[in-house]
């Protein structure tokens, strides 16, 4: 059940690491350079408790090949399309979690979105239909996944063509410890995406009283 | 200080007169039909309790001329172009705040988002630069607005090309005891408006335990 994370050395790919690994999910994480993806998978593995699972560093064709089902794409958008060109004929047969947003190159408190709506809708036309694309964990930050003493304070909205893949990704990210919400069609995540600046706003803001901030669903206090 | 409502008869604008009446502020509901707007002021102003603020009703143009400085629209998405083309010249020197949510006709559980990217980006454009046009509220359930015992379990968030306009609204909206976070210019509004159909799929879905789904932005806890 080896969950795959490309871009796994960067900071949201690091502690997606962490947090699947300690919740028991093997974790191969892929990057151009192998050899600094073993790097970073050591330095992760020394951060677990004992019973953690194991994380292992890969080039990325290697993490991709090394995945039971999932693979986490966790680049920066700079290099979203052309990982997604350079992959798709190895995704065959596995689900693609896309948890990247397309901040704006001069200002991360926006979005610049590219002509299919959403970063997940772009990896949704360039793999083609047979492979499912899930958009989820946009909007935690990076900075709580790694604290590992902190609880994560974001609910995860989830996103897809496939109701099938949907559901499997929400109890995937279910394992974490965090409420994962049915957010419909791959068309939500121009929502769910753009979430994540309004969140950096907010974050950069002097207005409010913290920083990394996260989304709760809130029902009624009755 | 009266605080206009246009679409003031509907579930959200009765909900916002109830809620902005009790925190003190006059408010004028505007319908096309005079007498309907003043038959559910009379039935909302019984539900007050004493020391509310007055709410009265007017037709459309009565109460736009009623609002000291803001406007807020409330009609359904099928009715907002128009409603903005015929109040063009009579907002000079006023905010509107829009409220409105572009839900799919067929699918409430989708937006059918304008070519302008959002209602609030089509109101800016219909308006004119000199009149400016701030999105918020849209996220607050009608039916949890309308029971005055309930909390408002809903952070709002405010956006708008005009930073001035937003403070201002941030202002008003926090009388309702509301916490309100500044998200940015209007084009926020393609991401905050679709919050509300990913709102409204929660609160279909059997999968949670619960309806009137609110927004909160969350702190990590520590």
């Amino acid at each position: 059940m080896t969950l795959a994370i490309l871009g796994g050395t960067g900071p949201q790919g690091q502690g997606l690491a962490l947090r699947f690994a300690r919740a028991g999910v093997p974790v191969a994480i892929g990057s151009r350079d192998a050899a600094r993806a073993a790097e970073i998978a050591a330095e992760l593995t020394a951060k677990l408790p004992e019973g953690s699972a194991a994380i292992s560093g890969h080039d990325t064709d290697g993490a991709v090949a090394a995945a039971e089902d999932m693979v986490i794409l966790s680049v920066p958008w700079a290099g979203h399309n052309a990982t997604l060109e350079a992959l798709k004929d190895k995704l065959a047969g596995k689900i693609l979690i896309d948890i990247v947003v397309p901040l704006a190159a001069d200002d991360p408190k926006k979005v610049d979105m590219p002509p299919e709506g959403s970063a997940t809708e772009a990896a949704q036309a360039i793999l083609g239909p047979e492979i499912p694309v899930i958009g989820a964990l946009h909007n935690v930050s990076a900075v709580t996944l790694r604290t590992l003493e902190w609880d994560i304070n974001c609910d995860v909205l989830v996103c897809g063509n496939s109701l099938e893949a949907r559901k499997k990704v929400m109890a995937l990210v279910s394992k974490l410890g965090v409420t994962a919400y049915n957010a419909g069609g791959a068309e939500a995540a121009r929502c769910i995406e753009a979430l994540t600046s309004i969140l950096i706003r907010i974050n950069i803001s002097k207005a409010v009283p913290f920083t990394h901030a996260g989304i709760r669903i809130w029902a009624p206090d009755h």
